[in-house]
């Protein structure tokens, strides 16, 4: 029994250390997600030592990341995809290729493997959709037109994303040719069109069937089954487990509506999710860090991080003027969970030392805090405007 | 990655098994906790071998317990306890005496240790809320006055139980003397009290500070630190961490009833607990019960956990009439998850062999199996009479 209690007592500490400092960070109007990170960065093993590293918290952090991704799926509708529109488009490519050619190009320039420069060029290029969409809706934003492309453009670059993060892992398992690389490339875009066209359609077609069974909660019992079968799916067949999870929650995503499924998978995500960052924040390890080469290498992969994805999605946003084009630069600037996924993969395949690590997680919290006060500027006069437009509304109602 | 494919497939495999002989036994209108732990029985290692035991999913079945008796304490406000009266204190009190004294005095008399026969008078003493309210519920029944003495007798059967669960597994950890058993049953009860007592009022008094929490979903976050940190102290003090997770719920319930608790905890319930009785069922090494002198001690216990039950609430409830009598009887006799729960964890503190531990769920899988068809024929009266009251209200409408 005695381990039981250290078992339970880590899982307390785990919780509510990451919740504490994510309302923290809250309350300063930073990212919650960072706040926890750094819980772990602290109680890990690494700085205080009080929570040690064990395959029950691993375990559970796996589970939690599949439902961080089954939830962000869940919010994406294919059909919304496709209404964003060319504008999206321009922005998620071009934000894809400027970021990944920088980061790749550096890191191979300074004549590290190609294998790590790889994952390192893939680290930089998914912007943080959650992390994006939690600061446009917190300011009330959403409907604006700078939101629904970065929110399209979002989408469209977490799913190419993923398609680069599928064929870097499963890279990272064999030997590297141009012929497996596009045969990844293929099963991965295969896997990907398949499930968004058909499986939607036949989820749409036939998910009614699920008011026939009798298990109490039904339709939520039915999506983590789906959740969790394509998770091990897509892990079976060499792609990161959470590229199944988020597919299977874009297939629900129509599905969900009727059942309340995200506010459901919601509550599941409160408890679960907070592993996850506190379990990557346990696994920095800041001593590889007090080189002088690595942190002027953090700085700079942090500088092409930012221009990269400013660059790229401001010139894929110019047709809606400077202003515009620079909000949308700058909101896909936050990286946050996702280049921590894909360099916590990197780290388990031994395709990136641990100072790589250190230093993508170093990109990925800087990039991500540093975007909200930025926006905040940027999109101050529209806020002012928005004010003055209640302000009226509410006198015209009054009158 | 090998090895977390395998990990994910483990999990989908024991979450689709779980539900799958869940929604069977659902059909056959049998309760749907014995598909899961027979899902388990099935795939786990001493049968198919298909999943083997692994401290992740032993770990995630921890979790899931817990959230299954905070899930009931949610349910339980100590109020209602307060209101349901005398009968149902007689029905809890006689219920719980009779079924101890006949496991432990025939366990006892049989030669075994004093602490085996503890654990197994113990098994045989809590019905499970959790079952007898589901048929209760899936029959429309829950006014009736019998299902809401049985209610009210099960929720005091369950502290009580608890308190012996408490006490009996401190013993487990130490030497048998009775000023300990004295003051680990004083701890137990304080412990209760107070949190049942003072805990409640201080939530209701001050919990509505929790809207001044940034943090999304605060009041669940909130409500899980309280259950996770109770579980552990529970466990620290030495009582079961369930006991702690049970109270924690029962604390917050009126609290609870402002933020949709239930229907969140309920969320992660679906997901977590069916793990829970995978494992359960995952423990029961059938080869054990192979011996002719278990099977039939198996049966006896089990024949003795329904008269102690049927005999000792239907004493209990004699003033409702015969009729009423035998329904509450009838209604408290499944033992389902409270009994399966302590055997499992007098086989984690060797306090129980192998064989006693197949032997309560066996107890446990029949008395639960048995209740659901008796009580409907027993109500079958009262539902006629409810048809046709429901017909002459519909036709007084429809005139």
């Amino acid at each position: 029994m005695e381990h039981l209690t250290r078992v339970l007592f880590d899982i307390f500490l785990i919780f509510a250390s990451a919740k504490l400092l994510g309302e923290l960070f809250e309350r300063f109007r930073q990212p919650a997600v960072v706040g926890e990170v750094l819980a772990g960065l602290l109680l890990g093993p690494y700085l205080l030592g009080i929570v040690p590293h064990s395959p029950v918290y691993e375990g559970i952090a796996e589970i939690g990341v599949i439902f961080l991704l089954f939830t962000v799926g869940l919010e994406t509708k294919p059909s919304d995809i496709l209404k964003v529109g060319v504008v999206a488009s321009k922005v998620g490519l071009l934000g894809i290729l400027l970021p990944f050619v920088l980061g790749f190009g550096l890191i191979a320039y300074l004549g590290h493997p190609t294998l790590e420069a790889l994952f390192i060029g893939t680290a930089l290029v998914a912007t943080s959709v959650g992390i994006t969409a939690r600061v446009l809706g917190d300011m009330g934003l959403i409907q604006e037109i700078e939101s629904r492309i970065i929110l399209g453009a979002a989408v469209i670059d977490d799913i190419i994303g993923m398609i680069l993060l599928a064929v870097v892992s499963s890279l990272g398992e064999g030997a590297l040719s141009w012929v497996r690389i596009t045969l990844v490339a293929v099963e991965a875009i295969a896997f990907t069109l398949f499930l968004g066209l058909v499986g939607s359609r036949v989820i749409n077609r036939y998910g009614r069937w699920i008011e026939r069974i009798k298990t109490p909660q039904a339709p939520l019992v039915f999506s983590i089954l789906i959740c969790l079968g394509l998770s091990a799916l897509s892990s079976a067949i060499g792609m990161a487990a959470i590229i199944g999870a988020f597919m299977a929650g874009m297939v629900l995503a129509e599905f969900s509506e009727g059942y309340h499924l995200v506010e459901k998978a919601e509550a599941i995500y409160a408890f679960l999710v907070p592993f996850f960052f506190f379990v990557m924040g346990s696994h920095i390890n800041l001593a590889v860090m007090a080189s002088g080469e690595i942190i002027w290498l953090a700085l700079v992969i942090t500088v092409l991080a930012v221009v990269g994805k400013l660059v790229g999605c401001g010139i894929g946003a110019l047709s809606l003027g400077r202003s515009g084009a620079l909000i949308v630069g700058v909101g896909m600037v936050p990286r946050g969970e996702v280049g921590i996924i894909v360099a916590m993969l990197g780290l388990r395949l031994h395709a990136i030392p641990e100072s790589m690590y250190a230093l993508v997680i170093f990109m990925s919290v800087v990039t991500t805090l540093a975007v909200p006060p930025v926006l905040r500027v940027l999109f101050r006069e529209r806020l002012q405007t928005r004010e003055q437009a209640t302000i009226w509304t509410a006198r015209e109602k009054a009158g």
